[in-house]
């Protein structure tokens, strides 16, 4: 018996279930990037913001815009809650997969015991020819308990539709803030590691930050890993997914040069793509299809991957 | 692949299901004013209230005044709660389309926790012939989670039985009275796209009231958006509804300028129509009449749509 | 069309489904009075206060003392939970109907926060053969919505059943206790259009109590309504409930005169019957039999209605 | 139609449904003294006070003892858990009847908020071949309306089954000790009447315990009755538990003078039986054969019930 | 009728359902030692302290590491979450029995109120071809109420496919915590005890410690014990647990003769067997084959079983 590497991709295509296997093919070799990548645009901000990042690009308020770009600009999935996926996803349908997000919850409300609640279910992702659904895992909230109750009851449904499941896991809540705060190395290993223990497919993980002043609190050895350096800090945590596919986020928008510079930090540690949004669809059409496209051209050029 | 303008009314009607598109089409072509606008009579403030709302016209009372006002007026639809729909809308079945209410709670209880319980189901809609459901969402509640658990439930069982949601929109709870308040123009900008979000068919919101010192509490940009006026208030509300369609209320007792003004101001803005309680019943039944034929020469003035 | 006066007892039969009216004018015109009045018989002190209040009476601490007596003195139908249903009821079945109450609390922890939860279902109240079910509402409670949701279950079942639904409709907690208090005429009256909107056959309310001291606290126009009377309160109340038939209650034990007093009172406001429970068995069978025979002669002269 | 004495044990077995019927009498004339009282051995100690009651004698530490014991004595059954039940009863199927303990809780958390939650269910006892459920009821706990929920869900899966209901009987809380504590007469009083109100066949309760200093604190007329004494407390008790048969327990360890004395005292008083745990299994084996024996004689003496 | 003591590994097996036998013969004489002892790997470590205890030994990070030493060394079974059980186990399915972990929690929010919420359930076992299942109890935990409740259902579903349930019984809670603390003797001992109540066919316990200084608090007899000895104390634990085995735990690495000692020790006592986790999988792949091999020596020469 051979021992496997945990972040070769084809490792994870081999154990799935025909209707993963099927459906995870398509975001990975037939939409996107197409070598074995994941490129994902999120247009959830409508939820978790509200309207308030359309005003920097008005003809972003219209989902139609997100849709179109996903679609034009060759995505391996667009990721959104049920509404638009009702109302907006059927004139795309087939064109660029969905992702469908099944919970989610607004920032008015404070995040201090945070729970994104359902609104969606795996059963609407199948009746809209969805190829994904995602969930946001808040790791180490007080309120934990009932967000891996609602995790289990998705996991089961994706077991018996063979429906690949996307982990957002967010390290969130006061304990995480006393041990270093939610982007420490700490937190953001522990949220790999946990989705990967409940089922996930693939992990949206945020960036690491390594820092000296409060990494310090954060329980041995992460207490004494600040000066590793966030490539090394990346591959710790793509490790810790295990076969767990990992994509890394943006966050809110920052200059061209950093975000094409991380994409190839992501891709050189061993991450299976990227997802972002505000930094792709706050800028015009043209601009968007264009940053697209040097952001796919670093996802082609770092790894070739066979199905 | 062409891009569509969220707001056009067709839009919604052409991706709806059969049993959205024959109810929505009953309440927007065949009955009110008949141009694809919507002229809500609605009658829950028993509820909400208790009878005090009724002292000043005591006819009122008595649940049988509203029904008929809402058949011999011509309206698109009157909303009542399960009681009323049970024991008085029978005699007027298939005069006036019904809008059964699902959810309400009483105004004895503080609202700092508000969450708008279910008291029906859309089983019961359809048991009753109603041509569509509503449900009061509190966005930003302490209880939002609960509140969208109780919402995707209700849109699940739209979705099997061909019924049009309609989604009181209303911001509640001390995060958003910290962020500029229930009325701002970010809180019902909020509501309007979280309800879209969440699969409305229509969005009933309250009226955006710009106010420069509590707007400066609200998350950039609306801090510094007093100035913009109602009307591009209203406009930009519509809009972040995408193909939700919007009908604005009017809220207590105005006089009757201020509430044909209203009414134009929402018409121009893209609004698709209006859901005026108090102002309507809270006068004697000759009045009323003659109220409604204004307010309804106003919506079919403003604006015509085909099916 | 023609306007139907909610308070016509005939208008509520006419719209009933064949349950309902087959087993409510069992309790209106084939036992009690026989007048289309209601006459109940309340032995559900043994939950709510303990046997506390069968002390001045010895022999009512045995059920069949009031198990016998509803069924001698013609009663309209005797009110119990489940228990005494089980064990008492099956010697009188068929010879006094059964009011199976289906929710009830002891009086030990503290109302603050009342809800009286379900100790029975409509199916069981179906098997032992009732002909109605009661339930008890705490309007404006802080856990008022999981009462909603619960009366919301058991008004299904009704549905499903055909069996009629009396809601014993109270005003609690502190909210309602900082308007004027849980008997104030504000309070009642809003409990009776409550009952009303979510479907109750028959409201059971407290006699409603005008006290200039505390009124002043109830929202307008209440708080300036003291003036009017008890006579012209009740028939505010009554009407309040519109469709749905009323029936007030005596509370602790008062003299003779004063019942017969408030039993013409509340006959002559519209009153559709009352329930007097330890006024009528904390006394010896003899007397007990005799003052219900006073009762029905008045409810019998006051109004005579047809089925 | 004759009035019955609510006490009449045969009244109760005239009324029940065949599967009750069936159960009920072999614990009551086929088992234990056999004269229609009942002799019950608890062993459920292990969960409510963990293994600290066993160490004064060893032996009982294993539950073979408790089970052989009861066979062997001749006991009307053995109230145990699910774990006993599964593991130890089947050796001794058919040779004691099985009264299965349906909830439980270890008496480590502080009781302030009792509620003793389901670890099995009706079905399991009906798999595993017993007689008869036991529910612990709290009554007046903080937590009494969920206790009271739970409880209807095994009332109503025993009407399914036929299957005898004891309900343990226990005041709790906070409310119940400012009325004059768990063990007054007023308390233990209310426990009875509710335990039958609430559907039980059998109901336990504690021995009411009069005190003059602190029953002054109970509702009236309870607050002066600190005279009546403990045999006439009991008898009252007796009656407010209807047609419900009661079975009294002994708590600690006491002399076996005390211990004969209370049994005399309960069946004199017309309790159906007693159930004691500790006062019997803590003494080796011949000891608590000859204890028994003497118990058994009084309470074949006292009393002869028929089928 | 002879009495057996309930140590004797053969009674378990002996009045166990057709598929529980199969299943734990599979434990206990076809896999590990194999003389009807148990040794199990635990790697839940990743879900329950993160990935820091990986640190050490980098290659353990990886999950392979575990399924191919639990495979290769001959364990009894390895216990891990449904992760891991879904994409790693598939590997070695056959080679080296599962138990599946049903339930789990991340370390990051406090323990005061600990509750171990269902991430799997026993369909996933039967599903992934598990022969037991695993469940964390929290003995006292404010939550304990939850807690009984969940495992009722597993016990129930374990019931239904003759899976065997192992549970990890745990002392938690400031109420322990002021009774002597979580290691204490009470503390074990209870849990053991509460977990065969219970229903499990297995009990996993951390060693009990003796200290006079925390002792004290706890309940008689339990407060003047301190002086028994480990060896005792433990002979007691296995003794409270009844014909539910026990299998003891090793907690942070200790060094290699503390560990072969303790082993001893657990044996000699009656115990089952052992489940060591970083003690052993914190070190490199030979020595930690060498280190089982010891181990099991150990296990060999203490006890010989018969199925």
């Amino acid at each position: 018996m051979e021992i496997q590497a945990a972040t070769q991709q084809k490792s994870l295509l081999a154990t799935l279930d025909p209707g993963r296997r099927t459906r995870l093919r398509r975001l990975l070799f037939e939409f996107g990037p197409g070598n074995g990548t994941l490129l994902f645009l999120p247009i959830d901000q409508g939820i978790e913001h509200g309207p308030r990042d359309f005003f920097s690009n008005p003809a972003a308020k219209d989902p139609e815009y997100q849709f179109h770009l996903a679609a034009e600009a060759g995505y391996s999935a667009i990721a959104c809650q049920i509404g638009l996926a009702t109302k907006y996803y059927p004139d795309y349908a087939g064109q660029v997969p969905l992702l469908l997000k099944l919970n989610g919850r607004t920032e008015i409300p404070p995040s201090d015991d945070a729970l994104s609640t359902m609104n969606a279910t795996v059963a609407d992702a199948v009746r809209l020819g969805a190829d994904a659904v995602g969930y946001t895992l808040y790791v180490g909230s007080p309120r934990q308990g009932e967000d891996l109750i609602q995790l289990r009851g998705i996991r089961q449904d994706c077991d018996r539709f063979g429906m690949p499941l996307v982990v957002w896991a967010y390290p969130r809540g006061s304990a995480i803030d006393r041990k270093g705060g939610r982007d420490s190395f700490y937190a953001i290993d522990y949220a790999a590691r946990m989705a990967m223990e409940m089922g996930a497919d693939v992990v949206k993980l945020n960036m690491p930050k390594l820092n000296p002043d409060t990494d310090k609190d954060a329980p041995a050895p992460y207490d004494e890993m600040s000066e590793i350096g966030t490539a090394e800090a990346i591959r710790q945590v793509v490790e810790s997914a295990g076969r767990s596919l990992v994509v890394l986020s943006g966050g809110a928008k920052t200059d061209d040069e950093k975000l094409l510079e991380n994409t190839r930090l992501i891709m050189s540690a061993g991450g299976q793509g990227v997802i972002y949004g505000r930094n792709i669809w706050q800028r015009p059409h043209a601009e968007a299809i264009e940053i697209v496209e040097q952001i796919k051209e670093i996802m082609l050029s770092s790894v070739t991957r066979v199905p």
